[in-house]
């Protein structure tokens, strides 16, 4: 490894930490156009407490957790590498075979980390208890979070049993989705949602920023998916980079041509969750398939995303604002599904394996979460009070108002 | 060429594929904000359609259109390397020489493709009929875009004759504005733009999202030329983002100081807009000049813009909501000419070789686009019904409202 | 050095550019939303303003008056290059021992000096007289920025003496605070801000639009510090985007939590501005601090914030829109001073080196931004007329409407 090849590498893996700490701001304002005006403020309050309390609980407890041996051997199911950041003696600084520094890969999967806890805020936008949601949060990125990532990517034994999840369909957003899904179930919908039975559509306030917010998240993916090679490697990240826009390209078509054609209209809100599904769908097998694998997985994607979110909201009547729950964890669980079908790795073993690890990844999710949850209940409390929920978290929460100066004539 | 060297160079054009497509965000905010609040769905959705299709169709055709000889020999006037992404067998994933990778090289042609579609889309907004404009704009990607790429890009017959187009004045921002100027001439103006010969000003509904949306514009232009060095060399790439730079930030002063001195106030879309024509105007020529060539260059490009607008808007009748004309089409002209007045290449010779290009290309892109816009308003049509433009696009075509739950007391 | 080497570093400048350079979206966004809707137009103006005039003064005179001896020898008091651009004859490319080339720094410095004009800009919103603001911040960014810069970074006077400033905590941040300060403390609070004594909020208009700007100034932080290493050199840029992101989130928990308890409710633009604080005071030692002191300072930026921001408003009644002063200038003073208390360099004559620097800064700053605004006040002035303040500048300066369409049902 030449100093020249280390520093190519770490500049690659410091701009894609760039990229997936900038998916904070796509995640803030989807989820803030998605939803009513009266919320806007408690939205990006969740948002900026999610990516700075991540940052600060990862260095903490968190990546000493997650990869407890420095890289270095198996895990096995737990490991703890002591508290903060410090390499030991010795160590070398050119950390993972020249890839990039030590400091790299702790900011890289610090952003990892919050991302998981951002995708919990948007399902349960507009009604969850600011206090409740801050506490669960800090607690699945404490525990959750890398606990699950080390089994795979610290080298414990999903990683030996032979597991694939390239940049984290499952480890990041399954892991993100079901704690979405646990923490809508908990919560319930908002007030007026489901009222006798009926579903009512609660539109969002800007759409426009919500559209910006998914093109800032697919710009965020190029860090996503192309730092997962760990290197700037170019065959690698280059084919990576490919297969993610090809994906979400097909996601955004099949969601928009689906919805037209079940639906009558073209919807915006539609083809945005194409995008992020087929983005969803490709990450755990960016790196194993080529240009029409990718097509087909993304494309795929698009129609679990339409009819995913119509089966929740309509059927299972699970209020999800932002359509969190189907890009994030149905897409996310077929994507890492589609390892074992599509790709270098397809086989029904690969098959089993996926499941495997979806399904143990899952209960692991489910039970934490409901355990964190329950804790979370019972002390602070989870769901807004009824008269705050309808007058507005904004005014309620925090005492401001979002565009207060704004006038119409 | 090292390992560490090809890396970095591929790095730096991961990079600037990155920032390029960002400039997807840029078109979408700037076309937003110029136009008004009952478009602004239908804005984002052909925003959103044209970089996923641009991306798809680019990979099932116009690479391999444009690009048929995979980088080696003369394409001359019309080749084909046959449909999808497939390196020749023993063909070097190093292309070009070590620049980048093969997949890099499709990736940031097909955001590049992408970018000639969008020019047209803020042109015809707001009257244009939604399937009328996909059809057209997927023809023009697929073939026209591709087609005149392969002449000069692809080593074709504008390459052997000696014109210059560092990155694309007239490859990419002509062959849009050329499209765009003919897509208005088809369609005509908005109802109610030029009633009973009087010029009325349609006044947009978001400028601060517009003037968001111009700085990351700017922003993605750092790696639509410094990408277009085809590597990281450090001399070449330094020396077109200060050359970017300071054209742009001469339109933009002189832009301004131009429109106040005609027109009476601190006109900011005049600003805007000269940061734009600097931008477009440098981009043909940004390898060969020094940084006062550039700043000459970059400040007529801000009067064009001015006088421009202003011709086409109040002379010619020409309703183009965003500028896109002056800006690209214009703009672009006048910079693909000005390599054969400044900088290293200057002397009539070149400077007819430049005139043949922009004469040539425009011609072509002229007689494809009115065969596509034929094809298009016989088939699917290409304006709006007269209602639907009324009542805006937003509810009648999307079902939806930009800014359904937004209040203000 | 070899090629690749260089290259890669030279990539990594690049880069951070293209963030810095970002920045301004970032100021924009920030001001434009915490300011009143009648002003947005001339906020968005200021700033396109500053970044274009920014750039093309220091390419006239900066560059060369912050570097006179081409980054060799000591610049002493006063120096100057020549104007413009020119490598001298025979002087390598390869500039700062192969870090970038001269093409890179200059770009690099020029989007930091249009920083430091920006910081004003937000302080002096709502009332300035547009012509006064662009008289002033030419002649800031000519001259002041540029003679202090050259001080240390030119290899000056405060370079010899041991004063360290990492990436610009006083030389950037705090050199604009002053200017800010001087230029609030000239012009005066907005009309009704402070009427018969009291205090009045005067919300602004976007929240959401600036909560996004902040996470874009976090964003082009990562170039603003991380390229500030001079080169891609993994350990050095790592370990400070470490520091950086540890210490924006520091400043962010802990200014909401002092807010929380302080004011009673969970305050999203204390939150921001603790990020800011944070980012601001750990820019002069981000190269010197372990993780644990990056936490400290920056948490401790995020008290500053939160009693500067009361002290400026209600105690000193300077009437400061967005709180650049705070934020800018005390935690920048707060982060210089930290350089002598932790880290690497931490002693008593450290310490004393960073007084004698921020004070003589300080007294420089003010004595200029004095001397520019008594000049700017008896020629074009400085204060906006009253009617024209009352009914907005936007119409009577740029005879335009923010958002002119927009309605509301």
């Amino acid at each position: 490894m030449t100093e020249a090849l280390f520093t190519a590498n770490n500049v690659w893996m410091m701009i894609c930490t760039a990229l997936v700490f900038i998916m904070h701001l796509g995640f803030g304002f989807l989820e803030l156009g998605m939803t009513r005006q009266k919320n806007a403020i408690n939205i990006f309050f969740k948002n900026f407490y999610v990516i700075t309390m991540g940052i600060l609980v990862y260095f903490i407890i968190g990546f000493n957790l997650m990869y407890p041996g420095f890289g270095e051997g198996s895990s096995g199911i737990l490991g703890f590498g002591g508290f903060g950041l410090s390499l030991p003696d010795g160590a070398p600084i050119d950390y993972a075979g020249g890839g990039y520094t030590y400091w790299t890969d702790f900011l890289f999967q610090a952003v990892f980390a919050a991302t998981a806890a951002t995708i919990v805020s948007g399902a349960v936008a507009e009604r969850v208890k600011l206090e409740g949601f801050m506490l669960f949060s800090l607690l699945y990125v404490a525990f959750t979070y890398p606990i699950v990532g080390s089994w795979q990517w610290g080298g414990g034994w999903l990683s030996d049993l032979g597991f694939h999840d390239f940049a984290g369909s499952t480890l990041v957003h399954s892991v993100g989705g079901w704690a979405a899904l646990m923490f809508v179930y908990f919560i319930g919908p908002r007030i007026g949602k489901y009222d006798n039975g009926k579903v009512k559509a609660i539109p969002g306030h800007n759409l426009p920023l919500a559209a910006g917010g998914v093109l800032i998240l697919w710009l965020g993916w190029f860090g996503f998916n192309g730092g997962s090679v760990l290197s700037g490697e170019p065959s690698a990240t280059s084919l990576v980079l490919v297969n993610t826009c090809l994906a979400a390209s097909a996601g955004a078509l099949v969601a928009f041509l689906f919805s037209k054609f079940s639906f009558g209209s073209f919807d915006l809100t539609m083809l945005m969750n194409g995008v992020l599904g087929g983005l969803v769908g490709i990450t755990a097998g960016a790196d194993q398939m080529d240009a029409l694998q990718s097509i087909v997985i993304g494309g795929f994607s698009g129609i679990v995303v339409v009819y995913g979110i119509s089966l929740l909201d309509r059927i299972l009547k699970i209020d999800d604002p932002v359509g969190a729950i189907a890009v994030h964890l149905i897409c996310g669980i077929w994507g890492t599904l589609a390892v074992g079908i599509f790709g270098d790795l397809a086989s029904w073993s690969q098959f089993l394996n996926q499941l495997v690890g979806v399904g143990i990844i899952g209960l692991f999710c489910v039970l934490t979460s409901s355990i964190f949850l329950i804790i979370a209940k019972y002390t602070v409390g989870i769901r807004a009070k009824r008269d705050y929920e309808i007058q507005g978290l904004d005014s309620t929460e925090h005492s401001m108002d979002a565009y207060s100066d704004f006038q119409t004539k």
